[in-house]
């Protein structure tokens, strides 16, 4: 039995409002063999956020260059600005037997998917459209017509639901956690942990 | 979201020694979703055996007409007589939405794993050989020949772990008893088991 297994890719997606942030950020609290990839953004940084650790802040000459490079796993443009995944971070991260999580919008994790056939996909769901809205409309930052364009998103996102190998639903927080927890935990005794050379 | 899930069928196997049978009993006890496959045998009842509990107890003439009829998901012959996992039983129940558990040797486990490409398998180890032949010595029921052929079987049955989706290395018994409820929980969460037509 080899010592070292392979890193596992873990890509957590779902529409806006499922609740992939708040499991995205317990995981990498709890589990120490777990990394953050730092996305790529054009945007200025907000307030409170930090160039390197929130984002990798870059103009957009360097995002276009990184592009023709082909060096994003994933890449989108979201309000006129860019967000990618680099590549070849998360390559050596994976190289090294370390797990490497995404939290990406079904766009980008759908590329994601293609792109790295061997990663582990969760796709998080609302209870219900219903109980979506209510999540929405709580948050109190965004306007109406943000929220019915990104409920219109959303049932476009949970129709692609079955590309994904995982389906989760954020009804109760700590059910869906620990059964993240558990897919994370069976994830990592999979043979192609330790037999690579079997993935496809 | 479908109210009713696909059944999986969970193929447990490993060496003889590696506790698999520790494992199996617990999970059956624990987890109200999952079945037992009763097995079909030609040979006669041990004392405490009951008919149609552990074993069906056959005759070889039943027996080979269920061979001829494709009637068994594996089967194999040990010590001269014949133990088999009847197909339609475990088909109804997976039809049904239950869960089905076999613990079978590595030999039939392949045979499953083949006819079955939508099971779930799991290859329990030993922490070491040296560790098995502590355990079948401690056991105190197999001569030493049978001992030292079932180490070499053991040799030759990890050699193929390879070809199961899930390695879990029985160290400990109660470590590894959960690692396998993560991996049972994850399953469960499949797309698959919501959208069986995914499946090859």
């Amino acid at each position: 039995m080899r010592e070292v297994r392979k890193g596992m890719l873990l890509v957590i997606s779902g529409p806006s409002g499922a609740g992939k942030g708040t499991l995205y950020g317990k995981l990498l609290r709890d589990d120490p063999t777990m990394t953050f990839s730092v996305s790529y953004a054009t945007r200025s940084p907000r307030p409170g956020e930090v160039d390197g650790r929130d984002y990798d802040f870059v103009d957009e000459e360097k995002f276009q260059r990184m592009v023709a490079e082909d060096g994003f796993l994933e890449y989108a443009a979201v309000h006129g600005h860019h967000y990618g995944t680099p590549r070849q971070p998360v390559m050596e991260a994976l190289a090294n037997g370390q797990n490497v999580m995404l939290d990406i919008d079904p766009q980008g994790a759908l590329q994601v998917m293609e792109r790295m056939p061997g990663c582990v996909s969760v796709f998080i769901l609302p209870p219900s459209f219903a109980e979506l809205r209510r999540r929405l409309e709580g948050r109190h930052t965004e306007q109406r017509e943000e929220i019915e364009r990104r409920l219109h998103n959303a049932r476009g996102e949970v129709a692609q639901m079955n590309r994904y190998q995982y389906l989760l639903i954020n009804d109760d927080v700590d059910a869906a956690y620990e059964t993240l927890k558990d897919i994370v935990s069976a994830e990592k005794q999979r043979s192609v942990r330790y037999f690579p050379e079997m993935e496809d």
